[in-house]
């Protein structure tokens, strides 16, 4: 077990630790056997200083001199971003943004295995995508419980997404990923995340906009 | 303009003055004329602490007592997100992520205008997404130039990511949003920004792995 009780972890270090991972991954396969701060900060333009101190959150792990061991660093992120085992996933709304996440191969490798697809459109229910077979949203709670779903991603409108998620929430399924352009609402108990793609471009206009600003990592 | 020369702000903040923007549009749309930083900080899960510094950006602001005028705020804060104007935006790939994007109607809301689309299919090159012409890939750095696109969104396969991201960069584009599940390099001046959807779902994983865990927002 990775021990982390009592430190603080904030959202970017989850992030980079995704990100470590999948260096990791590449190195693994390329054959090497340790990687030090400075190689893992300068593929992500990081301070040494920051991967340290990230990877400190599995304790005293790296040798001062030889660096991480790759696979069992690899091994220890997989442990704590919870990338080890299999999740049990649900989406709801199968439209052009649900069509794209279907096919996303990265999900099943990482560990994320869509088992259900809602949609409220006669023609769509019955159809398969992917083999996986699109269910009438009518009958959400229900099939989320019969089948175990410990994650829902919602590619619905704006307009409808509140309503799912507290369907969603109170089926007892504690993390959301949303793709709807929309402020919405959770119990504290419940971790949601919203993608928004615009905002995603609010982060380069920002930097156009602000050429000779420093900014932090 | 907004004075912010010296400070530095990082990327979560960034993504949190694209929050404040949203539900400064929604409290206007409501006819508020003030808002205080704790009713911001309560509708995000932050604390009135950490909206108030967000928002030092913008110098001395907020009233004591009376909180922060809305519309000016939010006017504001377009500027400095650069959402007070139009980019010229091109999009490369028109496969499920690609004609999703397209279909986003979020992007021209806050002035993102996808001007070209660009993919390497010969049954898509000719054909129309939205009004908007798809282009054979290999006029990319050409017609990049002819159109002034300032931004490029890239949704292609991984394998080809990199490379095409080269060809963006020599093409003067400094700005780059990447949906390929790939380890990419830009320049120090090019600002790339990557979504990976795989990550985001790890950020749940993580919380559902670490339920007890202290983290920071």
């Amino acid at each position: 077990m990775v021990r982390i009780t009592g430190k603080r972890i904030s959202e970017s270090t989850i992030n980079r630790l995704s990100i470590y991972y999948r260096i990791l991954e590449s190195l693994e396969r390329e054959g090497y056997q340790t990687v030090s701060s400075k190689d893992l900060a300068q593929r992500e333009k990081l301070t040494p200083a920051q991967v340290r101190k990230d990877l400190s959150f599995f304790g005293q792990f790296g040798t001062r001199g030889l660096g991480y061991p790759v696979s069992e660093l690899r091994r220890q992120i997989a442990e704590i971003l919870g990338i080890n085992k299999r999740w049990n996933v649900a989406l709801v709304g199968i439209g052009n943004v649900g069509s794209a996440l279907v096919s996303y191969k990265e999900f099943a490798k990482q560990g994320f295995q869509i088992k259900l697809i809602f949609d409220n459109d006669q023609r769509k229910i019955g159809s398969f995508h992917k083999g996986i077979e699109v269910h009438d949203v009518k009958n959400l709670k229900s099939l989320l419980n019969k089948n175990n779903i410990e994650i829902v991603i919602l590619a619905v409108p704006a307009s409808v997404a509140q309503l799912i998620i507290d369907e969603v929430v109170s089926a007892g399924v504690s993390a959301i990923l949303s793709f709807a352009p929309a402020n919405l609402r959770v119990p504290s108990n419940v971790t949601l995340r919203s993608v928004n793609m615009a905002m995603e471009l609010e982060h380069l206009s920002f930097h156009l906009t602000n050429e000779n600003l420093y900014y932090t990592a």
